[in-house]
């Protein structure tokens, strides 16, 4: 008994210790289940989705956070000066004039799987990724980078990677509905081009950029301003004749960062294989939304 | 001292429990530290980022999975016919002249707060979006829609929307950081141009479509092919000599769906007002980056 009596506070000091390690673990499982879903669903029901693709502001953001390396704008503050601003105006006859033949080049570009392997020069590419390089950009922090590739071996690296991701995406992670829905377009997971086109684009936004003082940048709205770009690409594309194929390569961006040494802060969000068409390259014979479909006058 | 061994385990519960809840809460404190900012950062660190610009595939996708909703794809199953592909083929030197021709009208675009009220021909307009319509997007989902707005009580109904929410921003949610980002452009939240410009385009992206037979079709990578489209319009008004200021007003995105009556599926991605610029017209002396900053050739 009086044993006994010495053990109880034992007794019951393990008994606690059980009891608060359940209570913890208890604690922590429905923490598991309010996160688990955030990320599973990434896996689960939007497979399709690159996640390297995320706008990461907010990670880039935090990170500075806790880095104490936020850049505290002082060497912007200056106010630029402004500059009177009087670009071409044309009478309405020409204006509608241009509208009309600019919609009209621009109405033939299609995506385009069969790309010839002729060389295009490349002072060509260089005039129409300057012209991307005029899109507007949040606090205008410009925040792309273009890879242009036309060395063989490494646009067959590429090709390895792409495949062998692409495989897997249409084998496991993107489901009947997804694979499905890309039926009418017949791809699939073998993409010749990457080794045909003369040229392989690889567009970076950059998630945050560098001051001269070395500290972070964080470049807002960067995944929109560097889409934008890529529309004045394709447009410029399109503007010469050449042909090109929109694809964001799922779940590949970190290993075509590493193989392109780009910097940690560069996130793929493009991959576009350029060229003229192969002479016998054919399109889905797709149809446009009527103007009335994606208009609305109010 | 019998007192004081009968008091034995109960003080042992009681530092036990003591302990037990101290290591609840030193376990709960990091959790919160891990998520909280994930919450808190959009209010904290990240302010200037709508949350309506979200790409929300994601809950739509999980959405449609809760509803049993999602299209089996059966509907597109059959393949569509591909047909001849033989755009217009330029020789080199008429290539390099276009290009270079096309970066020299484009490179004029810079964003212009100070817009003249003169009107501009509809049509012109009309041809603009029918140019923005061309572009790519996620299995051919086409999910945009372009609401023009000249009416001039709805135009001063979005100004007062966008005003008010700015304000807030620019005075409470962007923190000091932001509004010296955006000093140098002298940006604030007064946007009379909202009144003044002859048309405010609104561009929604679609962040799921619906099938004749009423089922959701997901728009996979909606954001990002609504952006391209609107680096195509961008193009197409600079090419008519028309100018606009790409904006994302903050938090406005549900208020002007209202305002428009747009359908759920739509959520508000830019804000272009759009017209000649003003007489007195200027920019901040802003420098683009050179070529060799936003290229690598491999």
């Amino acid at each position: 008994m009086a044993l006994l009596s010495v053990l109880t506070p034992v007794l019951a000091v393990i008994l606690c210790l059980v009891l608060g390690f359940m209570l913890v673990k208890s604690r922590e499982t429905p923490s598991t289940t309010v996160e688990k879903p955030a990320g599973a669903s990434k896996a689960d029901f939007r497979p399709w989705v690159d996640q390297d693709l995320q706008d990461d502001t907010d990670t880039t953001a935090r990170q500075d956070e806790d880095d104490g390396d936020w850049v505290d704008g002082n060497e912007e503050e200056e106010e630029l000066p402004h500059v009177p601003y009087s670009p071409t105006r044309y009478p309405e006859e020409a204006m509608l004039q241009r509208s009309q033949e600019f919609y009209t080049v621009l109405n033939q570009r299609r995506s385009v799987r069969f790309i010839s392997p002729e060389p295009v020069p490349r002072e060509v590419i260089d005039n129409v990724i300057r012209t991307a390089g005029t899109a507007p950009s949040g606090a205008h922090t410009e925040p792309w980078t273009f890879v242009v590739v036309s060395d063989p071996k490494m646009k067959h690296q590429i090709r390895l990677v792409v495949e062998e991701e692409e495989e897997v995406n249409y084998r496991q992670r993107m489901g009947d509905k997804w694979v499905n829905d890309l039926a009418p377009l017949r791809t699939n997971w073998i993409k010749e081009y990457l080794d045909v086109a003369p040229y392989l684009l690889l567009i970076f936004k950059q998630t945050y950029g560098m001051l001269p003082n070395g500290k972070k940048r964080t470049h807002y709205y960067n995944e929109i301003s560097v889409s934008i770009s890529c529309g004045i690409l394709l447009a410029a594309l399109q503007n010469v004749g050449l042909v090109t194929v929109t694809s964001t390569p799922l779940n590949c961006g970190p290993q075509l960062r590493l193989l392109l040494k780009r910097p940690a802060n560069e996130k793929l969000l493009m991959l576009l294989p350029v060229g003229y068409p192969a002479a016998d390259a054919t399109v889905p014979d797709l149809k446009r939304k009527p103007l009335d479909d994606i208009i609305a006058h109010i």
